[in-house]
């Protein structure tokens, strides 16, 4: 296949997106997000096959401009790039880190999934585990969940008091601050299911020998919980979508486009760092001579 | 793209392996490794076109095979996979990681890169940075460059005396032991250039601007030492390519078949690993009145 020039790619893309995902979906932009339908495609004028296209179009500019974070990271550069997803049960965390990091060079790539914090872990601020798992310089940092579970179940549950959670929507915001100013640009995804595409998924994990693995009784138990975790979503976008770290809320019942719409934010991203390739940091033509000398 | 079951893609791969890398690279079944042509490509009667193609292929069969040892280890298995890479200078241990790892689910896979170590590690054991690297449960673990650093420039430069690093093959031995009866399986790969293909792949590096950051002055001087980094790699081979952890020889001259074989090794680990899905460890009848129950 041969290379597309960058333009061509530009206009193919302006053709099938009326509208940026980074204006579509940004959430401080939707109204409430108990009122978001998960089912649309917003500024995505494509179908499925489109779509799947393009993401695996959007592969080659993805790792180029990688690859670039990545050798300026090994040249001195302090920047890194961190994707934050968060979403409900069966939402498709895992399927974004497969299939959008999968067009990545897994050199370049950090994933760190947080669980249920250990007795360690819960023996230090929240944001211990979080510091410990940032992105060094030059690569692209994936957290499947996050510091914002803090405040998702453990606001919905009750798992630490209201004078506790209520605080931590400032703290993030400041965290994120210094992070960004650190040389870290932040996007954050909440991928939405509906609730009964949440039900017929989880139909699937317990209908199928090879998906039970997935299954957690505990999924069901969270579904009565459905508002509650509705209101702390909103919640968040309320407080934490910030200029430095923007929240995108992207709407999952179509995993086709929650990938490609994730993938085309993570694009955007990379290509607003304006990078280029590092000078050489010694004396090309001298090197060239010494190769040329040696055995 | 249809699947093919997995016996049509074994005649497949039966027309074009006349002997598998596993026995045809096996390092203790070569010659001296002076002697070794990185030009060949042992057992493989295709071309590059057919390699490409087939290491495509593979791609899917290891991603399989990848998610049932991941959801093992989410399920109480206790296995994963160690893939050791070595290699010279430009050997492409880096395209490696991005071409065969890329066909991988990066939420599975560890990549470390071990390079020159820190104060921190040097106050350790060398096997220190080792351990706290090694892959958990259910996932691929791979190392660019490793413990064996610790016997090729270690020994090579001489950065530590002889009776120290002398002690080391075995020491590396029972560690390798262990680590299989841990439930980590180990398959080691060394790649292999010729000196000539080497300058021009540096040359190469001197020439494009886009590939400076790779460069390292270092790599000249390096050159000077080829022989005793041909004798360390004997070493190696000599004392530690163990049943338990075999070490292979990668012919890394042509980086389509360096790919394709170590691919293939990994793809004939998993395979060995006998996986299957685990079973639930729920009710799945009662689960399913549940979730149908539930809003």
């Amino acid at each position: 296949m041969g290379k597309k020039s960058a333009k061509d790619k530009n206009t193919k893309d302006g053709a099938l997106w009326s509208q940026e995902p980074w204006q579509a979906l940004r959430a401080g932009t939707l109204g409430p997000i108990a009122e978001f339908d998960p089912d649309r495609t917003p500024g995505f004028d494509g179908d499925r096959e489109d779509g799947e296209k393009l993401l695996a179009q959007y592969g080659e500019e993805l790792s180029d401009l990688q690859e670039m974070l990545f050798a300026q990271g090994r040249s001195g550069g302090t920047r890194s790039v961190l994707l934050v997803l968060q979403g409900m049960d069966t939402a498709g965390k895992g399927g974004i880190v497969r299939h959008v990091g999968g067009l990545l060079d897994p050199q370049g790539l950090a994933i760190t999934g947080f669980g249920k914090p250990t007795p360690e872990e819960l023996a230090h601020d929240f944001l211990w585990r979080i510091h410990k798992a940032l992105p060094r310089a030059g690569r692209i940092g994936v957290f499947d969940r996050s510091h914002y579970e803090d405040v998702l179940p453990v606001r919905v549950h009750g798992l630490v008091p209201e004078s506790v959670w209520s605080q931590r929507y400032d703290l993030i915001n400041e965290f994120e601050a210094e992070l960004t100013a650190a040389g870290t640009t932040v996007i954050k995804c909440a991928l939405v299911v509906s609730k009964d595409e949440q039900k017929t998924r989880l139909a699937e994990r317990l209908d199928r020998p090879d998906k039970f693995w997935k299954y957690n009784p505990g999924d069901v138990d969270e579904r009565a919980y459905w508002d509650d975790y509705l209101d702390a979503y909103q919640a968040i976008f309320d407080t934490t979508d910030t200029d430095h770290a923007p929240w995108f809320v992207i709407p999952a019942n179509r995993k086709w486009f929650s990938r490609l719409a994730v993938a085309r934010l993570l694009l955007q991203t990379l290509r607003g760092l304006d990078l280029s390739w590092p000078p050489a940091d010694f004396d090309v033509a001298a090197e060239k001579q010494r190769l040329a000398a040696s055995d």
